[in-house]
């Protein structure tokens, strides 16, 4: 099972919008005869993956056990049921990590290969399976990507100097580390703030990749600059608006991006219902880069789910902060109305620290 | 000698103000026998504890090794000079790892040594040795302590809330830690602000100590109030003001504060003299706990060594931070001004986070 958890791994950044799942199949005296893991969207599962490569090895999957990081899908998606598959090779015995949260599998998964007689155990690294997928539990089971803020800042906490200087503050291992965090989000956020201020790419370039995450710009006032050069990027580009301008969507539009208009009581975008709309996009993890303003909003309406925070050796003292104004309720009267975080991990990334913080119980559904 | 490194280790809170110095005896057979380090002010330094031990043991020294972690002295201090001991004591060959950086023994320890006839070495743990009594060679070197300033903070770096709650942002095991920090330096440095809004105690507790640093007030004005609890501890306590008001400096010496003035030109307290005259009282480390306002001055002038800062798993957002206008010229204009650390450790305490990071070159002394 930790061969396939490993497998599952290194779908991480290639499986989105689909779960990264691993899976290995053991013959009866024990040998390892198949491996694989799920494929590029539209591409084979994890599953049908091993069994294909058992095959290649001429080797008899007839009474193997396979170990899958996931329950076998029972539903015709964009590929046949693996459920199907697994009978048809004559597996006797399926060991999965956790069952599906996708309310088209749940469990029927399980119960289709039961009904076929083979044997299930369910369990092994389910925690882990569960963490690796955490943007595809969160999508299936609350309808929201898991949402993930990343900033870089000094030990003060300052990710902009007051003039707004923002770039560099960490090194260039922090930058291609950030890079591979986007890799594995299926979408990467920002405001138009920052596309007006950076004229930022956005893109995954400092490490390889075989996807673009798509990227979402908060624009209320369609104010992105249609020769911005985020549109030189092969992806899609979503632009969500409070009110739409014909004349300024047009102009967007006719660079590729789609514009959809989710204005709140406050005529601005209503962010909550733009998770929800990422969500029917098939958005699973949600990689956040923006300024203080929109992080801000976010950690004010509640809809962030973990700080990725890059800490570099500097002092800067005057300057602008992660987020403006994060409570609700305005400044903080007592300290543990904090937004209450939990270490994940730190890890020396060149000169910086990497700070991987989640808000506490958010991991909890 | 990494056993009588581990031995220095280990009186790096008793031998303030001397060097934590660990000394090990190996007869010209290999074997070990006896070992000792640095003892409390006034008492013996480690070579001495070593022959002791060695002589407890029953054990000859004639013909044997001596590795020490430090220079012996030459001196008459407060003790006998460690070189005519380990002379006397017959011992043919002394390892030492690094030079005294003491003046009034500077080299003149191992000339002592060769001019007995005493083999020396010197290298082993050199670097190890100096940066554990890096508060000793900043005094003897520089003429000022290290200064290191401690903060604990968010991780957006917030050390209060705007209506300047501070207790606690962290857990109860980095608060230890801090003592642990504490119990190691000469003295402990804070502002008036801090005394008068908080009463702390800023003494050691949360750990054993045998020795209570003193506690170093900086406050122009004398606004210490005279019932503070931080004079129900037994240690020195000195107040550095700008100016001597007699009425309030009598109260205050009724209380045990030694008083002295040292105005700068803006009529506060001149910082750098006050370091100065702290390495005169013997303050070898400086451990500042201090508000956002005496952190911004000690920075701002240029006076941090390092910065030991505990993050809490927690986002304040609004709030005071850990040093105000840090830099002299006014906020920054190019991220290449900003002052330049070097992260020396990162450790999970308990939830929290505890980072050690050093001013960019100021070890290099």
């Amino acid at each position: 099972m930790l061969l396939a958890f490993s497998l599952a791994q290194e779908a991480s950044t290639t499986a989105p919008p689909n779960p990264a799942v691993g899976c290995v199949i053991v013959a009866p005296d024990g040998r390892m005869i198949g491996s694989g893991h799920t494929q590029r969207t539209g591409g084979p599962h994890a599953e049908v993956m091993a069994l294909r490569d058992a095959a290649a090895r001429g080797a008899s999957t007839a009474g193997a056990t396979a170990f899958v990081t996931l329950e076998p899908c029972a539903h015709h998606g964009r590929t046949g049921p693996c459920c199907d598959a697994l009978v048809e090779a004559g597996i006797r015995r399926v060991v999965a990590s956790i069952a599906d949260p996708n309310p088209k599998v749940a469990g029927q998964g399980f119960e289709r290969l039961r009904a076929a007689g083979v044997e299930v155990e369910v369990g092994p690294l389910a925690m882990e399976a569960r963490e690796l997928n955490l943007g595809f539990f969160s999508r299936m089971v609350r309808q929201i990507p898991w949402v993930r803020l990343k900033a870089a800042a000094s030990i003060d906490g300052k990710t902009a100097l007051e003039n707004g200087t923002s770039q560099w503050i960490t090194g260039e291992r922090a930058r291609a580390d950030g890079h591979a965090w986007r890799a594995r989000a299926g979408a990467i956020l920002t405001g138009v703030g920052t596309v007006i201020e950076d004229d930022p790419r956005l893109d995954v370039r400092l490490v390889e990749t075989v996807r673009q995450p798509s990227l979402v710009i908060v624009d209320s006032r369609l104010q992105t600059p249609p020769d911005a050069r985020l549109f030189e990027i092969g992806r899609p580009v979503w632009i969500y608006a409070a009110a739409r301008d014909e004349a300024k969507a047009l102009a967007l539009e006719a660079r590729g991006a789609t514009i959809s208009c989710l204005a709140n009581a406050d005529g601005k975008v209503d962010l909550a219902a733009l998770l929800a709309d990422l969500a029917r996009r098939e958005v699973n993890e949600l990689h956040v880069e923006a300024g203080h303003k929109l992080n801000g909003s976010l950690m004010r309406e509640g809809l962030v789910d973990e700080i990725l925070l890059y800490l570099a050796p500097k002092f800067i003292g005057d300057g602008l902060g992660i987020a403006s104004r994060p409570h609700a309720g305005g400044p903080l009267t007592a300290l543990d109305e904090a937004l209450a975080l939990e270490f994940r991990s730190f890890e020396a990334i060149g000169p910086d620290l990497r700070i991987v913080a989640r808000v506490a119980g958010r991991d909890k559904f």
